[in-house]
């Protein structure tokens, strides 16, 4: 992926806590029909030793939109290269698809297991 | 069932992760007196070593318009049939029926152990 | 069409006064491709000498299950087999259907000047 | 109908305004199978020397409760007798039953023309 | 009333426009049973020479909250205390009640005629 | 009660799964006014060797319009005559009254233990 | 407090089950300002050998439309005041406070410990 | 516009008639920063001889999905383009768009006059 | 006002239609107290010969964050500023503030004659 | 932070117990760009000896409107204050922000274990 995902360093480190960023506008294409696909996806975590940074996540996430990829693989992706980018002790990428075929999908992955007591 | 359900094989299979359908469009026909029936479809499953070919699912839901079953029977026959077509580790099938006779029913079936932490 | 719109007289004839009948589970198929579709049909009418009866109207409704028309043609053929069957001093009838290809369509057809000072 | 509609002296007669009572508990009989039919009944006036009584409303509507009668004749039947009690320079009932038969239906009758500019 | 309702000048007089309150914590007694009733208040106006004061009016709808007396009454004496305190070019007062009896009472009332075109 | 539940043989009986039904036009009466009083009902189980019929149900909870008989009261015998009808493994009945003197009440009764882990 | 809550025998004291009260129309002061406070009221409570009665229930919350008392308090006061009446094997007070400065307060308060296993 | 829009024949052209077709995917660029756009886009109009063809309509929209374009200029000519390519009687184009920089906007073009008296 | 709206040649002056801006984010000071109020700003015009700037529309909003002015006051100012640099041929602008001493207001302030004929 | 807040004893310190603060109104700026920034802030504790008094915290949130502060700094600094303003047993902060770049974030601290066995 060309589009480099930035990280700052955790401002409170010490403690575990929650990050989520819903992103409702991103769009790739499927890889058989060349058509375009939408999902609202949801990136919810506990960050290590550094954040993501807005700005460069939404240039990555806009990276996909010429990109033909399923649905359940382009989820993984996307979990995996922001585990790479920022190293989180708990990560969840969620994408809800817009109907097709007169069905929505949505994927759900998660790495690693989350050390906070309370869920979200 | 003359419409075969296709699987592709799971892009991650290293990981545990969801994967969830819903279909909005059911319908069936009630085996007593031959009117139609409705249903909005929940398929919530984490796959094994394939994955549920969307397009082929849809042409499978369709394969009930004509068919006469009750709400009991026909998700649990969907439940089987599409466990014996992608042996998930864990699958879940919801059925939420228009109202008649002022009643609106629910059916939920599940097929093995859910291997995730974290519900959906 | 085989299935005929029964018409019982108007109780009340000397008032103009209306009728709406919403019915979220009307389904035909695609001339094109043969896939069903689905759509919530709404009928609004001042009746004339004689009102729709329910039971028929479900009947008929049903009776467009294995059918191929086009949203716009299905929409005008039911206002006027409406309009055969009850002679209403006016009649509108509006199909709301299920997203096909990203696109969700309204059609909306009325038959004679609605006599009503006060719109519904 | 054995139970009287009450009504009391319009405190403010100078001035045409609107009185709205909406009655979601509304229930009555099928005259053709003796099953139960549930309405939200909304009553609209414009009120002329009297105003509706609450209590004795409330009385009056629950006497439908073991009365087998159609959609279309009570709605007209409820407003004469609300006429007839209170003499309304205009008045609406609308009544919205509940799914029979996978359709929902709503009955509006109007007496009199509204004075008021303003529409509600 | 021994509340005054307080009045500032209009800092914009030339021109029509609108000026809409809700109140959705009106409270004062049943005249009858001296159980307490409960409204959401909408108070909607054009200005004439004064706006009114938001602290007076918090304070003057505050002084119903241990009097008796009837839905009609209550709107209109409201209605007839404001446009008293600021001679507006339009008023309309609402008032929607909680339930009792199973039944939701609204009571509309307006002074003067409306200037505007586009209405709200 | 006179009105029998019917039950019929679960066809899926080497499977624990929900069945729910919602019937929100449930009517009985205030055994110490007389008045009408409203609820929806849902009843959700997981069956043993029988499901409950639908229109018996249907016909069951319409013998309950001319009784008086308590919230608490009534949720309990309705739970306790279902179980007697179909001997579920599990069921939790609910009733949600509409508003009465300002206070709305919803009676949460269970009978037998959940065999599912997966809460519904 | 003058108003005495009443209780009534529990009709099925053999099962453990919830009973939940919404009084969305609690009003009380601020006792620094004399100003009214709004609070929609939940009280949900497994019975011991009695329940509420309603009617008591309502005159005892309207008991505190002229006390001046703090948001903590008086949601600790009614918990306490109805433990005592009814002797609940459970019990939870929640009150829901309109906006003041900008904020709106919840205040959750609980006795005992819930003995059903089912949440509601 | 590289992508044609294909008309065929309006089956009821006796008729003046609505037709609505929403397409909330719709996705151009920036023409300043190259940054994606997202908008829900309204087609509403009364057909003349011909009816837009569902997709022709979804590929023509896709064919934005690079183009660098106004919010103002983008609905004109989408508006332009379809009157050209059906001649409807009436159209009105309208365009809802993401939030950008705290604000959301919404372009409504409309072509020729609206030959019904009864509007959407 | 030191922050300047900046405007653009209307792409299609030859065509009516309508521009619509919500900006949630709107806050100023109260010039009594000095404490914020917040405000949900909608501004809805037909443009003449220039459009409004998106990013300088933005900026011109943020320099009423530190500026203590009146509600009816602030609406009258925004739409005579916009008017000034837009020179629009019909604009509405509308203020909806939050909750204050739990009375919600809006002002709507409206500048010529709107010369379409279907209202938005 | 040179605004204090403000701590009054726990009347009910024996039981443990919620408090629940919302204030959707927070707002400061960003950092880097030097824009208003919005969130919903949500404060949720079990008191210790002390609980948080309203108008200081309210005053003490506004301190950070001309501020320049990321997301997940100021949750963070917002849970240390207030923590070491009324050492709460368990205390929860969660802010919620406005779309920026087309993506939603939110941040949730939080500080020590939850003493109740029934979460919120």
């Amino acid at each position: 992926m060309s589009e480099t995902i930035e990280a700052f360093p955790n401002p409170h480190p010490a403690r575990d806590y929650y990050i989520e960023h819903q992103a409702p506008e991103f769009t790739s294409l499927c890889p058989k029909t060349g058509q375009p696909d939408f999902a609202a996806l949801t990136i919810h975590y506990v960050p290590g030793p550094t954040c993501i940074e807005l700005k460069s996540l939404k240039l990555y996430l806009h990276s996909f939109r010429s990109k033909g990829i399923f649905y359940e693989d382009v989820t993984n992706v996307i979990l995996n290269d922001l585990v790479a980018a920022c190293s989180p002790k708990w990560m969840m990428v969620r994408s809800q698809w817009s109907t097709r075929g007169g069905i929505r999908s949505t994927i759900t992955v998660e790495h690693g297991t989350n050390p906070l007591a309370q869920p979200r």
